[in-house]
């Protein structure tokens, strides 16, 4: 099963590391608990949707282009854990 | 601020309506409660990555889909949020 919080996790530290930027700073930033933004980063916590605004502001990203860089990667997987057959079949 | 869940909710509600089917339909096939599911849908409730999946499916779209429409939605409002003096110099 494809979890939102795993890819919106990996997208956000990968947006994080990007700017070469610490869990620590960007936590402060956001004023969210280091351990907290930790969690959500590696797909473990489920973010509230206010929580997610304020980590967007501090990486300067925008929610839409969050949420574009995840259904990208939403779809990746989705082609991944497809049937054999059905990608066959898609590919015909 | 531009909240994830209420938008989330309201890609949910416009899919289903637009396959016509009842609250109580879709619930059903899900596996979530009416009155859950009706809070998702108007971004009173954050939905579990767990519940979204099983939603998108009963909803027969792929979260990845889900994604694409809600990140539509989001720029949309992030556009009107824009301070008009930063739509001028968009414009420019």
């Amino acid at each position: 099963m494809i979890l939102l919080r795993r890819e919106l996790g990996e997208a956000l530290r990968e947006r994080r590391r990007s700017q070469g930027r610490t869990l620590r700073q960007v936590s402060a930033v956001a004023s969210v608990s280091l351990g907290y933004l930790s969690e959500i980063e590696r797909g473990e916590k489920e973010a509230s949707s206010e929580l997610l605004a304020s980590v967007c502001q501090a990486l300067e990203m925008p929610l839409s282009e969050l949420l574009d860089d995840v259904s990208t990667r939403v779809a990746l997987a989705e082609a991944l854990e497809m049937p054999v057959a059905a990608v066959n079949a898609a590919a015909a």
